[in-house]
């Protein structure tokens, strides 16, 4: 069981006519700032503010009507659930949400203001909770990550970049559970072997880094980032073989070259994105991935939700 | 005199080599907002955050080898201050920049980096400062509008936006002396006469509503803005005609409908824009340029000069 390419050009079709082909932005204005040759893929303007439609919407859309009318669960620290939420309402289906504690209140407004259901969990029960929720509702689990439909729904954004930005060398992408990592890295090995895949994970959260090293999925203790969205302390387990075969690695970046990056990209890229989508210009930053002058690294941005009281907390970081 | 597509052409080539060319980005996320099917001409992108850059080299570019030496001068309120150092800079000479009390500290800042020299002075008096200084050090006067060259290399904005969005009908502009207004709106008439060109103003400073219905430049008062690079209290009487000749309507738009905009543009569209450069969206919201639902509106976002703490005056705008 993995992901292939068929599966993702499969996906592709199915969501395309929801979807924006997001822009492939050739951003100059950060050269300097990172070394390289700066490109960014901005699912930040994605419909939802974030890549995690992809997924939500080639599971639900791979459901037949009985199963779909039945509705739709997830566990989600934000995005998967707008994202849901949104989809439940595009097929007139219903949708409920188990969001952890970490999650961010513009979230979950956003979510409540698509007419989902919210239900409050701790971030390590949540999953238990969404499956619960599933039972009595007799209703489909759309996982974040850890499922092949999700995978290759995600896996969507790889092809794009292999077709807005062939020049591309390297290609950095936030990893949490590792649906996004696991499907972009698949298209972009598929479609261009030559191409460098790197994850970019939380340093207080190396559940990649520690289950490469380890040779299967690890789980790592429940720590605090600024990266809300990339909180999983465990691999999933579809998620990471996938990762094993594809990625050439996974590097953990401290949270304060996040939040440098974040203003960068804010203030000189023109560009709002939340923490957890500037963790691989974080990456880079922080010295864990090596690039040349040269060299041409796009950056998947992989969300925007970020509300004006959050910006307030950039004032004090120096870039 | 006037701006021809052939000096619009002619700048093109000669900037070309320093410029961007800023994306052109479909903004399905905002069609609801705004009524309209929305494009934006991301010219905040631009080297030096804002369109202005493309005058200034455009006019300093053409200029002799002799007179470069002498260093160039200018009065701005910010953002052609800012073009005009990095000029300097890239063209191996000097800049003095007179600034107008109503710059924002962002872009004084700026233009301190790039090494030019910052000359404070109040907005009335401030282009009479210019011309003193350029007689006391035998410098060239680069105007941030009024002037032939000037236009032109604005103008350049427009032909990039018939290139990347053939199907636009109607464009909207931000305008304070009329050097964007005038070239965009020369260009897109010549290489594409169906689509309407508006020019949308602060409503505190009506000068070009003011002067087309008297058909010659008027001085109106000077009133506070939000658009603080909207600041011109008459039309420049070289971009006068062009806009005249070229331009279907110019509408006043209240400060409240900026920032609406502004605020929208930043937490749904994840780009951020200069107050200024929200005004042909303002403009929309206010009802002042009627626009259909399936009408292709592209909007000029001239700038991108903000800071953190002028973020925070967005929280209690209601979108």
């Amino acid at each position: 069981m993995s992901v292939t390419l068929t599966d993702i050009r499969a996906a592709q079709e199915r969501i395309a006519p929801y979807i924006v082909k997001t822009p492939l932005l050739r951003m100059k204005q950060l050269d300097g700032f990172l070394g390289c040759e700066v490109y960014v893929k901005a699912e930040n303007m994605q419909v939802t503010g974030a890549f995690k439609l992809r997924g939500a919407l080639n599971k639900s859309l791979s459901l037949n009507e009985e199963e779909r009318k039945a509705g739709l669960v997830c566990a989600s620290s934000g995005n998967h659930g707008r994202a849901l939420a949104y989809t439940a309402k595009l097929l007139g289906t219903t949708a409920a949400v188990v969001i952890p504690d970490t999650a961010p209140p513009i979230k979950v407004e956003a979510i409540r203001a698509l007419g989902a259901e919210v239900i409050r969990s701790d971030t390590e029960t949540r999953f238990e909770v969404a499956e619960q929720v599933c039972r009595e509702k007799h209703a489909t689990l759309v996982p974040p990550f850890n499922d092949e439909l999700i995978m290759a729904g995600q896996g969507t954004v790889g092809l794009e970049i292999a077709e807005q930005c062939p020049e591309a060398e390297t290609v950095i992408v936030p990893v949490s559970g590792g649906g996004l990592l696991g499907g972009v890295s698949a298209a972009l090995k598929a479609v261009k072997p030559s191409v460098k895949v790197y994850g970019a994970e939380p340093a207080a959260l190396p559940r990649y880094s520690e289950s490469l090293k380890a040779g299967r999925p690890v789980k790592v203790p429940k720590q605090k980032t600024i990266a809300d969205a990339l909180v999983s302390m465990i691999p999933g387990d579809k998620c990471f073989p996938v990762v094993q075969a594809n990625v050439d690695a996974v590097v953990p970046v401290e949270d304060v070259f996040i939040l440098r990056a974040m203003k960068k990209l804010l203030l000189d890229g023109k560009l709002l994105a939340e923490p957890s989508s500037c963790i691989g210009m974080g990456a880079v930053l922080q010295g864990l991935i090596p690039v040349r002058p040269d060299e041409k690294v796009c950056f998947l941005v992989s969300g925007g939700s970020v509300g004006l009281q959050q910006l307030a907390m950039l004032e004090d970081v120096t870039v």
